[in-house]
């Protein structure tokens, strides 16, 4: 072991560079203009891959972009670990907000900057980098390991499904670990055990056949706007709680010992507002922020639009009127249960002057790790170890479409 | 007045071409690129005035698009009547919507179709074809008239009032007729004696400094969408009244004789609900349509937006949301006042966790005629005459910004 941690400390600054050009590759999963970036990443991760020592890595097209597989399967009766990531970044925009240019990494009091370094080219390389330095220091690894490195996490990751799907026996493992989510603050060493799903629906109001002009016929008609604002603040409470009969009914209640959890968490609420830049925060009644946050489910619209919009006044009734909406869930809540239920509330509280319809757009499960796994005892005691300082268990308010 | 009806009833035809070559010229006001047909317009409309033998017609210059000025004054003794006017139009956009070029004029089923041939170059032209059918037939006219015909009735009369200043003693006359409102129904004679006002405002709140992830964030601030839904809620009560505070003290009430005189009206609220398409009508609480449309305030969101409106699915909360306020006023509200109390009122209801600014955008007020003015008497007796059947007292939802 001390071999590992000496290759690894003489390798620091080689590793630094290392991850410096894998960020240099602007592999911007959504936008076509970059499709041979993105592919050429992918490549240079499997290279990444048996430069290290991994027995072998492979690049598997896909319908869209390519998923990066490796392997090192050198400890018979030991247990398997798949490692989750993703090697696709965000776009950049917009460029001028950026003090130096997200393709070309710098760093600066002691963080470095650059499109992926933290979601999630840092996170996989690294993985991968530990692993060198156990081939490197001592020639093999305590566990089998199996690398998923995959190129559409940013776009929903679409195909990765069927990949999945197909290579069921090749991906097999007694455990995943994913390190795409945040530490809890810098030097406290945080596994996230939890995420929440999504369920998020368009709703749509129509009021009359056409736009009608606000003075020759306001007084007449259910204005569609208003119409929509009546049900909006129907799908909440005063006590911030979600008002759609039946929603609570799979949540899991948090209890005594999971809020005492949180509670010991090194999180200030006042410093997390200044960094929002919100005059107040807000949440549902009688839960703390990162109650809230991580383990009750919350709706919020999205996006709110009808009428006219632009410059100056126009004196118009709108025909139509529009918004979206996304719930997150928690454990046990299924998001086509949940859809089915708003789907319901909506057209029950919709006025009767307006046509209201609700389109399903997107769904995700939530997850919950059982932290009595052995794979938890494990991680604690290396992080523990590594960090030199107390682990904690934190959740994730949004969702990895990976994880189901 | 035999010979002026006979003269009027022997150009008929010719009265109708006349018209088609004044709706064939596009005089657009709002947009520059018909500028110089603007222009064209205004000086047709000037050769009309000096064809039929009005004294003198002139154009006169103004910051904006030009006005028409042509005066009769030969009825010394007489009552002095200022007829009002514009010949400019709407945009015609969307174009596949016509079901004959907007000018080029054509008949189908006894109406005329072709932009401005009821808003307001028809009725112009028909003041002015009566004119000439006196002058012509008798001579002489039994009053004085005066005609005012504007260009920029469509873009908000931005240049009419310092003309009316400038020229108050041209423009002295005891009545001011203006003919740019609608008959209830094709063959009922109408007088318009009423106008509603306006008040319209800019709501925009911030819960942010920036756009969050609904997941991230979600249940740890507050959506300005639902701040904003939350204060749009609060301006109407469940009765459909607006909620403002004061916001009725100078409302003049209706009276039994208001409402019966309304309550006879040829209106049927079936057929109207039908025409504009909506499932059910809707208006403030014990107050008929016509009641609501002409009597009473109304208060109307005429655009609301905030957040991803795009197509598909993002999921943030966003850092700001904003909405457009019409609001209606009646005699004897006043916009200013009005202003006033929607400001004090939407910053006292705004959730504590957002900032809230309003912009005062228009305004313009509400007109009520005092119809026991013998005009009204010699106006009904003539229409009565011309039409052969009883005359109805209107009022108009909407503003003319002419009308103080």
């Amino acid at each position: 072991m001390e071999a590992v941690v000496r290759y690894a400390a003489e390798n620091h600054d080689r590793f630094l560079e290392e991850l410096k050009d894998l960020i240099r590759i602007p592999s911007i999963s959504s936008s076509t203009e970059h499709k041979d970036d993105v592919d050429r990443c992918a490549h240079f991760v499997k290279e990444i891959m048996l430069g290290i020592g991994l027995e072998s890595a492979e690049v598997w097209q896909t319908d869209g972009h390519p998923i990066v597989y490796g392997e090192c399967l050198g400890a018979p009766e030991k247990p398997t670990v798949l490692i989750y990531g993703h090697y696709d970044v965000q776009p950049v925009d917009p460029l001028d907000l950026w003090e130096t240019p997200p393709f070309e990494p710098s760093i600066r009091n002691g963080r470095m900057y650059g499109r992926g370094s933290v979601d999630d080219k840092g996170q996989v390389h690294i993985h991968l980098k530990a692993v060198q330095s156990w081939l490197k220091g001592i020639g093999t690894l305590p566990i089998n390991l199996k690398f998923l490195i995959e190129g559409e996490e940013e776009v929903g990751s679409k195909n990765l499904n069927v990949f999945l799907i197909d290579n069921q026996k090749m991906l097999a493992a007694d455990v995943v670990l994913i390190s795409d989510t945040s530490m809890l603050q810098k030097g406290v060493p945080s596994i996230c055990c939890g995420l929440r799903g999504l369920a998020y629906f368009q709703i749509d109001l129509r009021g009359s056949k056409q736009d009608l002009h606000s003075g020759s016929f306001g007084g007449a008609v259910k204005n569609p706007i208003h119409a929509l604002t009546e049900i909006v603040n129907q799908l909440k409470d005063e006590k911030g709680r979600i008002a759609i009969p039946g929603f609570y009914d799979d949540v899991v209640d948090l209890v005594p010992g999971d809020r005492e959890a949180l509670a010991q968490l090194p999180f200030d609420e006042e410093d997390y507002r200044k960094e929002i830049g919100a005059a107040k925060l807000y949440g549902e009644e009688g839960f703390s922020v990162l109650e809230n946050l991580w383990c009750r489910p919350t709706l919020d619209v999205c996006g709110i639009w009808g009428g006219f919009t632009g410059e100056g006044s126009k004196t118009v009734i709108p025909a139509e009127a529009h918004a979206k909406v996304s719930i997150r869930l928690v454990s046990h809540q299924d998001p086509e249960t949940v859809a089915a239920l708003f789907e319901d509330y909506v057209s029950k509280i919709a006025p009767p002057e307006v046509e209201v319809s609700v389109q399903r757009m997107h769904g995700g499960l939530p997850f919950l790790a059982d932290t009595s796994h052995p794979a938890f005892e494990a991680s604690v005691r290396a992080l523990k170890k590594g960090f030199d300082s107390d682990v904690v268990f934190i959740r994730e308010g949004g969702s990895i479409p990976f994880v189901q």
